[in-house]
């Protein structure tokens, strides 16, 4: 019996894709399975992200997103994504809000990690909102991309203390930590077909 | 040196107050020390918790809520608590919103518990709120109470697993025995006069 063919992830980035690395490493390990890194993509120029990727030998391209009209730079994505057969994008810092368009070109086929317990502090600055407000626990969560900004099916999230002698930089860097294990975790479960959406629940089904 | 006189807490239900039976059983138990529950009041006049409370011998009133004006009602709460000299106000189950005029009488005095990780789904149903929304980690927060509904500097949060065969029951039992340790929990962090609010944070100077 053959094995199945890979799964193809195209990733987009906009910084230095501290996700897409620990992706990458986690198939390189074996630790991920049953799918490759067919593209990395960026909207901007010199992300550190792209120069990584380029090092490490998976095709990159670059569309410049600055004053370009939301919906054309992203039919420019959605394109390059077509044209590489993508299964699932994969969002990995990537710091645009997507256009209805993009989305629905990859129904449940678009995954997002975000720095907080969703529904909690969506938006920007996720774990200095959580310091701010107050609480004792933080996180991060990958989620399936609906219209909705930091909204969509959850498909996994993780859970850090916030500690008294936190800020903004020691913080993130303990929930950076459990982001690097959570998206090829939550790769994995999508790629399994164990899992369902039950309205908003995603669910084991195996 | 002498003891110094044990703080007396006023509470507050309008139900079963489970929390209040786990705070008073604590005292009893020597779990938590330092206090003592001087009256259990409600604004229900057959709250199980009421009996419970006379049961175990704990001074009880009852100042009907229904068809009187809030700011009148919560006047007369007030009262009460005043004339039982409390140092906290604990609120356990009790389903009112507190109006300024009662805040503002016992300020950074009054505790609530809400069985979500806040900010994540104030208000009712908060356990359903969070299945229906499909997070993976729910909880109980301990919290003083502001102007703002299920609003306030955190003192304690406690983390559950949400679970896919959860129905709103079964995560609510989870949540409530979390509720159940974290209530006396952050009743000695606020005692111990250890922690401070800076801003919305609540942190430890010992």
């Amino acid at each position: 019996m053959s094995e199945p063919k890979p799964k193809r992830l195209g990733v987009l980035l906009s910084g230095r894709g501290s996700n897409f690395i620990a992706i990458a490493d986690a198939i390189a390990a074996g630790s991920l399975t049953g799918c490759e890194i067919v593209c990395v993509l960026s909207n901007i120029a010199d992300a550190p992200g792209i120069t990584t990727a380029q090092q490490r030998g998976f095709a990159t391209e670059i569309h410049v997103s600055k004053g370009v009209p939301r919906e054309e730079h992203d039919a420019r994505m959605a394109a390059s994504l077509k044209a590489h057969a993508v299964d699932l994008v994969i969002l990995a810092g990537y710091m645009r809000v997507l256009s209805p368009g993009f989305i629905n070109a990859f129904p449940d086929r678009i995954l997002n990690i975000h720095p907080s317990l969703l529904p909690a502090f969506p938006g920007l600055h996720a774990q200095l909102q959580a310091l701010n407000y107050g609480t004792k626990f933080a996180g991060c969560t990958v989620h399936f991309v609906d219209e909705a900004v930091d909204h969509g099916v959850i498909i996994l999230q993780k859970v850090v203390p916030v500690l008294d002698g936190d800020d903004e930089a020691a913080l993130s860097a303990r929930i950076l930590e459990q982001e690097h294990t959570a998206y090829p975790e939550a790769i994995a479960h999508v790629l399994s077909g164990e899992y369902r959406a039950h309205g908003q629940r995603y669910l084991h089904i195996g």
